[in-house]
């Protein structure tokens, strides 16, 4: 198991002897099985699975990459730090984004002061954020269903139909595809209803001469889809025209610059300094993109104050948007992956 | 605004002049807006609201009960601290179970040793467990979309169709009626599959003389249901038919011993024992049921070792189970409310 052993490497420059492993996207890496109750004690002798009794049929059959899988009924807390100090270890490390407080609390307490319990947040994160071959597989697959959504869509879009109405649509036909379902709330924003970035659907119905806008993702066997697209039904008006071009530009000056070395914050400032220029950078209220994976947010994370450098291998969004509260808003988002000498746009396929 | 007012009530018993809210239902619970990226602090000045651009147009709109909204562009955890220092807060709490380690080190490490940074598990939950009277209108609603959606499935379940296929039915056909979403991965379950109590459907076709379980629940405005039915398709053998009547009779046997003042302990005991006696009891592997509203699982916790006393108003799931792997498992789950004398089955209307 390649995984399990590049982190066993990646722990040693990090000082650790063992690692536990909360966050069910890293236990699904390790493993390939989700379970979202389970933990994971990982050390020099190999993966140590805990989980209760409603998993361990499932667990029986479906889990990959596991030397020893622990049923516990009592408290897996404490008997992930036991094992801990069976195993004699001295400083074990845990990702500090994805511990709560409570169950922090708890395992130290069990350590009785004999391990250091050492809070990470890039061990495991920094294994995951360049995708090897076979997840890439799984993220264009995401990808090639989210597409075939949206083409499915344009057929269903008319005047009078509910945006709750296109998003129960969207999840029914992902599913039938082969995905487990949306990868987050999909949003469905008509008219001045896409100004707000995170629009839940409601029963607002689409209108003549009005904007559409669509951001859908989906879960192909763990790994995520994120891609926006923006429609519009009767005659485009001007300003809507203007904004549009304002940012696929964006996004296209971001795109052309994405290359292994390169600093994420230039990235994140060409696409931004673009918009500034053109009167609206108060306009476009978020993070140029975001890391995806198993996660929908993982690292890098694509921000003005990323201290990251680019590698080949990592997959992440670019999603310029301008907004105008009260009319409309605009995001063009696509995922890309960081090749050789530039990048592929992965969602490319994907008529805008 | 009674919910921050009976909260602040709460805070002075517990010794607190603060409390920072991170968990996005108890959020939802004081503001009546779901932002997956907000925080709050409660001090008897009232609620200060923290989130980020994204949500600056739909907070403006859609925000409920809130003293003072901050866009944050910074560090939302620095400004969190900063306020708590502003205000001269000597002890503020934060629920330990739903903060991760990191924010709990950068909030911590912001408020400089001047205020006491306090865990607490009970203190919002406390309030929460007991449902008001508009809560349990909501959940009932959640509840008859979840009904319909039983009824409607009936007349879809037949030879042939896969298990992912009743779960996108099931999924648009919930949105149609208003609800949010499932409020969790559906179980569709087709026979030996039902024996994983958290089965994700497959494209395994529902065959002949072969039972079906499903286990949905809904987002109704925040509000979740849960709600497990079984099937059968053909012929019922007599295996069958006995480990039905069996898991029938136990969750009679606990809805009975349903009143305040009850231990939580007690109820689960008296199910349990039951299909212990049956010969069955290994083949029951996890708790009675949970606690349910803005959250799917929530306090109470209606398990073995649960310390708990019932109270007038609690809402739970009554969900005893037999797993026999390898050939099928039966569920028979319903919601109740802790009513002045009893329980009301607020599912009762939906036919097992």
């Amino acid at each position: 198991m390649n995984t399990a052993r590049d982190l066993i490497k990646r722990l040693r420059n990090s000082d650790l002897d063992g690692f536990i492993v909360s966050s069910p996207s890293s236990l699904s890496y390790l493993t390939q099985f989700h379970n979202p109750d389970a933990y994971a004690l990982l050390s020099s002798r190999g993966l140590a699975y805990f989980t209760d009794s409603r998993y361990a049929e499932s667990c029986k059959d479906k889990l990959k990459g596991v030397l020893s899988l622990r049923i516990i009924n009592g408290s897996i807390f404490a008997s992930l730090a036991e094992d801990c100090l069976n195993l004699g270890l001295k400083r074990v490390g845990f990702e500090e984004r994805h511990l709560p407080y409570a169950e922090y609390k708890k395992i130290k307490e069990c350590l009785k002061g004999k391990v250091s319990f050492v809070p990470t947040y890039s061990v495991i994160e920094g294994v995951r954020e360049v995708k090897r071959p076979e997840e890439i597989l799984k993220i264009k697959k995401a990808l090639e269903i989210t597409a075939s959504a949206i083409d499915f869509i344009k057929d269903f879009i008319e005047l009078g139909v509910k945006e709750i109405e296109v998003a129960a649509e969207l999840e029914r036909f992902i599913r039938y595809q082969g995905a487990k379902g949306s990868a987050f709330d999909i949003i469905v924003a008509s008219g001045p209803n896409s100004a707000y970035p995170h629009h839940s659907p409601g029963s607002k119905k689409l209108e003549d001469n009005n904007n559409l806008l669509i951001d859908l993702g989906v879960d192909y066997l763990g790994y995520k889809s994120d891609l926006t697209r923006v429609f519009f039904l009767g005659k485009i008006n001007s300003l809507y025209r203007r904004i549009y071009a304002i940012v696929a530009k964006a996004q296209d000056i971001a795109i052309k610059k994405i290359k292994p070395g390169e600093k994420v914050s230039i990235i994140d400032a060409a696409s931004r300094n673009y918009i500034n220029n053109k009167g609206y950078g108060k306009n476009f209220v978020h993070s140029l993109g975001h890391g995806i994976g198993l996660d929908i947010h993982e690292s890098p994370n694509i921000s003005p104050k990323s201290q990251e450098i680019l590698k080949e291998g990592m997959v992440f969004t670019v999603e310029p948007a301008i907004y105008l509260p009260g009319k409309f808003g605009v995001r063009i988002e696509d995922m890309v992956l960081v090749t050789k000498h530039g990048c592929e746009v992965l969602s490319g396929a994907i008529n805008k």
